[in-house]
């Protein structure tokens, strides 16, 4: 089966918004193992909404259109689509009785203007809309199926769940595709890909590099029957795996937090923390995990020096000798904090994260990072550079401070 | 003049990334006032390439295409471009330059798989990558422009900087759009939207609200002659901020925390922070921005109870009384804060932002934020329900804490 979208909505071609829906509607097709050629994006304009449709049904089995829905003047999907096929467009008693419920349970009058969303073609079935009052439209015609459905992604979500996948779904000869992502943090993008060059070359299953900032993401995916999609899958995660040890840190929509975060939770260990350059962005991750006050007791954000004197201890003589950003002032922030919150472990950053405030011998990118437990002390010493900039280096610095955690936590 | 987007990819027919480039590409041609009547998304397949092209020149007269211009064997879009056109691809000695030199700069070794990317259309023009290896490709055919830029957007976007915009600049009449978004925070989109209900019905300029968390932004546009324009976007302008009064922090891509950034650095005060549920949010957003040590002198996350007495000083018997999420909680870990680091203003956040830990009497989402200065002690009791989830209240309360501090600084 082929299938194409077609996005409604001259916003979208005016770029005041990015479209989400299409991507996810591809994934979800991609899932059922349904061949997408083609995308259209098409602005709220009658005649070429039918353009649209004519050519996709010139290509496609299925046709999914967002956008276009809604009770305004600029919403003419429906109307334009039915135009095309030359179908009628008849009140639907029981979308307008929907309408006025909706209206009603959230307390409010429905103006008239919304009652246009009652109006469907004469033949087609109406997706129902349990998030909002457009309905969805489907038709089926000449062995097309056509789908047109809000381009609110909340909306749309559940239309495409409830309705427009299952549909599908009976159709489909049973060919998935189907992917894992590993998560892989403590090397760049280059040196991770050397270690699995053949793979990436690999057909079945494929596993394609994604580059994101402080870590690469390795997409693992397999087509065929969800039996040999199984056994590719687990083949190829292995693989992976096997190359890259302790640089994989979890899979899917797994984040560092999350992980750090069971670990300290499995392990029943409490945390401090204190920042300098990341002004807070360390506690805000470790804390950003549901349950997390089960181990993070207190973080400090000691922007000032008299703030690393004063709340984490730290010996004013080494700031003097050594300079904020420096191992040893890292080495007593982590100490310090751990010592006057008494936790398990005890972390800091202190770096300079710029645009400004770098020298020849500190840089814009140098952060040095503190760990301390009952094992003792040590630092790390990283060099971002300044290209990241500002928030780059903020995120680069935490994103170690918690890889640092986690290789800590996976040796205790 | 018409243009045509066409993006090239499997990976966005299969979901696996979103068409940012795209929505990038529209808003620039947007602003010089070329209209987009359809954008078409194709995999990496020369047939299909092919046909994309031939559609786009049957109805557009520039047709940008973005993707599929790398080494590796999927970047198939110069050469079934040049074959729809029936053109030759020639080596370009500059190019193999260019990308041995490129390479070199970095220390690296060019492989001769990279070197394909120097064979070019023979009446083409070469669009220059400073930014990479893969050159664009522009062609003059029968009236119409086609560019082809690579996928990676910090690679497309410079090219169309450098060498698309100024071409089309050129063929343009004059007319442009232009947008300046204003941003609104402290009220629900509703109640901003029936504020400036006829403002939206308006057409010249227009006003589109867009509800983000926390916060509202406005879209006014305009479309005309650079002098109709700006006439038409000082009066949009200022009929909304009439409208809206404070509730306007920002225009364009100003953030909250950049306003209250300016007006602390402006006005010399200095700020501390305490905060539970937000876990550093507050301080991170506060520190985000550059120069921030100006104002920004300690921050705590003082998550356990402990941590609000030991650092904060709230006195025990509050929290025994009120419990850790209350409003005389809120405001002792303000000026607990203040009084210890001697800042000119103390803010708190103390709430639950769930998803456990609520109670009847104080439900997932309730928050108090507690301001003190030299005027005296504040709190704002916000309740935010568990709707919008652990991270969504996390930023909400950062967000009322923000413009909290904002509107106390605009009395000040």
């Amino acid at each position: 089966m082929r299938a194409e979208i077609i996005s409604v909505g001259t916003e979208l071609l005016l770029g005041q918004i990015v479209d989400t829906n299409a991507a996810y509607i591809a994934r979800e097709l991609a899932e059922l193992g349904i061949d997408i050629f083609f995308k259209q994006t098409v602005g709220d304009n009658p005649g070429r909404i039918q353009d649209a449709v004519r050519l996709a049904m010139s290509r496609a089995d299925a046709i999914i259109m967002t956008g276009g829905l809604g009770p305004t003047e600029d919403d003419l999907t429906v109307e334009a689509v039915a135009a095309a096929l030359g179908e009628e467009l008849v009140h639907n008693q029981e979308v307008a009785v929907h309408i006025k419920r909706f209206f009603e349970t959230r307390g409010r009058v429905p103006p008239d203007s919304v009652f246009k969303q009652a109006l469907v073609p004469r033949t087609a079935q109406v997706i129902p809309n349990a998030r909002g009052t457009a309905p969805g439209v489907h038709f089926d015609r000449d062995g097309h199926m056509i789908f047109m459905m809000p381009g609110v992604p909340f909306e749309m979500d559940g239309m495409m769940r409830d309705y427009v996948l299952p549909h599908l779904r009976e159709r489909t000869t049973g060919a998935v595709i189907r992917s894992v992502v590993l998560r892989v943090t403590g090397e760049g993008e280059s040196a991770v890909e050397a270690r699995i060059k053949d793979l990436i070359r690999g057909t079945s299953p494929t596993v394609a590099p994604y580059a994101k900032l402080g870590e690469v993401h390795l997409r693992v995916t397999a087509k065929g029957s969800p039996e040999e999609v199984a056994g590719q899958l687990s083949r190829g995660v292995a693989l992976v795996r096997e190359r890259l040890g302790e640089l994989v840190y979890g899979t899917d929509s797994e984040t560092l937090e999350d992980v750090v975060a069971g670990m300290l939770t499995s392990k029943r260990l409490t945390i401090a923390v204190a920042e300098s350059c990341t002004g807070g962005l360390l506690a805000q991750r470790l804390t950003n995990v549901p349950g997390s006050s089960a181990y993070f007791v207190e973080g400090v954000v000691a922007y000032s020096n008299d703030a690393k004197v004063d709340v984490v201890g730290v010996d004013p003589g080494l700031i003097e000798t050594h300079g904020a950003v420096s191992a040893p002032v890292a080495e007593a922030m982590a100490e310090g904090i751990r010592a006057r919150v008494r936790t398990d472990l005890g972390v800091s950053i202190t770096g300079v994260a710029g645009p400004s405030g770098g020298t020849a011998e500190k840089p814009v990118g140098l952060v040095f990072i503190g760990l301390t437990s009952s094992r003792g002390v040590l630092h790390r010493r990283l060099a971002f550079g300044s290209e990241p900039g500002r928030q780059g280096i903020r995120h680069l610095a935490s994103q170690a401070a918690l890889n640092l955690i986690r290789l800590q936590l996976l040796r205790a």
